[in-house]
């Protein structure tokens, strides 16, 4: 289907023309780490971690379900294979893992907005899976294209935001085998951010590239879809799953490859247990990819939610699954491949202090832990079954001040201020000194949500609080809304692919 | 007024009575980090900022005010007196503070709640000085002594708070020269934690250092108070507060030294000149205390909010707060004193999601920048001017992730899980496995507050947010409490010393 790419490329006068009329929303550079990671877990703590999850690798082994494909590429790399599990001898999957890139760039069709992940970068991409969402409007309902599109929208919209993300909500309205087609129209058109493709099946994964290869006008091994792949924990592979990274990994398109883990149900009961299990997951599927492909862009994917032994809820934001975020990081880091975790997680119903707390804590843990690549950022909320317009605008807000304290510190003589300090000398007062004047407007980061009135003026205004702050902010993004240009030979074509696909195959709802 | 303290040592029969059948509280063991901080500022910087703060101390200088005593003192340490300017020569401050000590022990008079301050230790202890009380049902409005007594009993009931603090607010119902005597009979009735002592005028630093000597049944040189010493930052040490210092450093009382810096206003609008202004204070405040009484214990104090620009109004939970924070504590570190700083600030209204995300940010802050002392850790709200009764137990209850979070990872055979993993294998579950049932209970933190039930469940009960539960646990504790045994004799002889004060002077409103 790319035949004519080559008159598309770079876009025609039209995609011109609307480039320099229209209204242009401020991306924000992908996060240059220039501090320090914390290393919670010591030398010694990660090699005990890593000598036992190749313990689990060679006596336990993984299951590669109803794949034999996969079994006969094991046997061939040195595995032991028997029936559906694979035994992979001590050694053997790390080594697979080397041919996997460090870093890498995910392109947009936006050069602008294309990134790296991996090294010292950190990329910021929204929530990701829930059925549901909710506004203050209307409450909580099942999610809708529209819905969908909203989310892209808002993501389009948030200067702190990298990434367009995938399954922003699932468009429950649409045929299940068919949904996807919109969901990759609406990342393509109604934004220019990087975005995911889909999962659900192998054949959907093809079409996401194929639909690149149309937007991109030919892809030519270009990396410009990563998409999450999850692992059925504890230690399977399940056939989707592995269809879908075997199309992406032969397209040389990214994958985070990802333990899902709620730890006392699907890992161990301790912090070190699951991290030897989700050691043992990524190196297992990391090196599965390095079969289908060698040097196919991965990540080392760790999601992780604890579990409240009472009601068997998963809980978020807790201080056992921020431990779990750093350790896997410093294993990521070992192994010399990107990292993904964290997010801003909660198990609250609402976007209110629990959801806030929780959702802090886990972006905290996520930027001092060495996360190159963090889904779920912004709008996740009820442990992932909801996603809420407010929350998204009110996490992306929280997102600046990751950019600002990963920033580091300018140590310049500017930065220093000793004028400032002789200027103004014991007693005065330094709003009107002339390092102030200088630099006050890019000094401190700045909320584009939270209040900082008076009491007396935020009383007047009728008290409001952040949720509902935020829901005028969501109202306001988008009645701003513009779509950033695109070619509309290019949007002809994906319309046609779609629609010939569509029609290729009955609506399926299960 | 220690005549007769050795028989109250201890307590009688009747205090032993009233302990056996007291309702008993959990209190947690000050936190014991086992993780390392996070070093934010590399050496070249904070050798920048040493150099200079001494810079500043040398050329600039401070201001003692209507302090011929402390000018005396200083003349006669070495440094250039003129009139009320004190020029300090490089490295002599930071000599005179090698005195200080690294940590020190605060007694409680109950001895299982003495702390330890300083090191790898974190105390945390409530929040400090709003004129303000919120809560759900009655609003904004003054505090008054009633409120004071119930947030006492609050921290005393709060089992991740050490220390039972200071003026958790203001009594505004009680005259100004006379309410220390009832908020310090409060910490030493309702409470049996250790407590702050008055620094509003030097006679209430006496008054206070002289109740515990009731209290404590003679006090011969142990520290039992640490008390808030503000800076009038930039560079201003005032009478009142220097008076407090002298009386408190003289009977070995601790003191926390510490700027009140909000950037932009009272030091510099950048990060790096307000590090610099706010080592050169506390060098300054810190080697005046070592030249009142050489020992004497001291903290090592950063308060640091930003302003917002366009209106200004300190702001809290910035990015730029946080690196101040980091750097502070690196730089108390390198002086080998004690750090406070952080606490759960925010500049929000109310108990909602700007009050969580704002105090979450600043709250691991403190945790990851070494802070050993930790002011405001619950409570604060609206930017200090108000304490909530709400926000209170929302805080309290997040500070016990601080302290899984800071205990660090397990590391041995059980904890590594191995035989889970065995036991369980590919595709299995761990809910019901030997090593889940052996340590579930104690595998993760659990929220005494957060909301963690399913959708359906908690849409049955009412829907409520963070701030409904927390008005309701608020209730809960309060008609649980219990005061704490203490002798009876002691309290009449506080009583008859509060009266016998009391009456000697009028009352004062101003």
């Amino acid at each position: 289907m790319a035949e004519d790419t080559s008159r598309r490329r770079g876009g025609g006068g039209a995609a011109r023309r609307a480039r320099r009329t229209a209204v242009s929303f401020d991306c924000a550079k992908v996060i240059d780490r220039r501090i320090p990671d914390l290393p919670v877990f010591s030398d010694d703590l990660l090699e005990t971690i890593e000598h036992n999850a190749e313990t689990v690798l060679e006596e336990i082994g993984v299951s590669f379900v109803e794949n034999p494909a996969a079994l006969e590429r094991w046997k061939q790399a040195g595995a032991d294979v028997s029936g559906e599990r694979v035994r992979i001898p001590r050694g053997l999957a790390r080594q697979l893992c080397a041919t996997a890139p460090a870093r890498f760039i995910q392109h947009a069709r936006n050069p602008e907005r294309s990134v790296e992940i991996g090294g010292r970068k950190l990329v910021l991409a929204p929530v990701y899976g829930p059925p549901f969402v909710r506004d203050a409007e209307r409450g909580r309902r099942y999610a809708t294209m529209e819905d969908f599109r909203t989310f892209v929208k808002l993501g389009y919209m948030s200067k702190w935001l990298h990434h367009s993300g995938g399954t922003v909500c699932e468009p429950t309205d649409l045929p299940v085998n068919k949904r996807h087609f919109d969901m990759l129209l609406a990342h393509m058109t109604l934004s220019d951010k990087p975005f995911m493709g889909s999962v659900t099946e192998p054949s959907r994964a093809r079409d996401s590239v194929e639909m690149c290869d149309i937007l991109f006008g030919g892809l030519a091994d270009r990396t410009v879809l990563t998409s999450l792949i999850n692992i059925n924990s504890p230690l399977t592979f399940d056939s989707t799953m592995m269809g879908a990274l075997e199309t992406y990994a032969a397209a040389n398109q990214a994958c985070i490859i990802s333990p899902f883990i709620v730890g006392g149900a699907m890992a161990p009961v301790s912090v070190m247990g699951t991290l030897t299990q989700v050691l043992a997951e990524v190196l297992a599927g990391v090196a599965y990819s390095q079969l289908v492909r060698a040097g196919a862009p991965v990540i080392f994917g760790a999601f992780v939610a604890s579990i409240d032994m009472n009601s068997g809820a998963p809980t978020f934001g807790t201080p056992e699954a921020s431990q779990i975020t750093y350790g896997a990081g410093q294993l990521a880091r070992r192994l010399g491949l990107p990292y993904r975790s964290a997010g801003a997680f909660t198990g609250s119903k609402l976007p209110d202090a629990q959801a806030a707390y929780e959702s802090a804590n886990s972006l905290n843990a996520g930027l001092l832990s060495g996360v190159n690549f963090m889904l779920h950022a912004c709008g996740w909320l009820e442990g992932g079954l909801v996603a809420s317009f407010e929350k998204f605008v009110m996490d992306a807000d929280q997102l600046g001040p990751l950019h600002r304290f990963a920033a580091g510190v300018p140590g310049d003589e500017e930065a220093q201020a000793m004028d400032a300090i002789r200027e103004v000398g014991p007693g005065g007062h330094y709003l009107g000194c002339g390092h102030t004047q200088r630099n006050f407007q890019d000094a401190f980061w700045r909320t584009d949500l939270l209040d900082y009135k008076p009491f007396e003026t935020w009383d007047e205004e009728g008290g409001r609080d952040t949720a509902t702050l935020a829901s005028a902010r969501v109202a306001k993004l988008l009645s701003q809304y513009e779509a950033p240009p695109i070619d509309a030979a290019v949007v002809e074509a994906l319309e046609a692919f779609i629609a010939q696909r569509k029609e290729a195959e009955a609506d399926a709802f299960v």
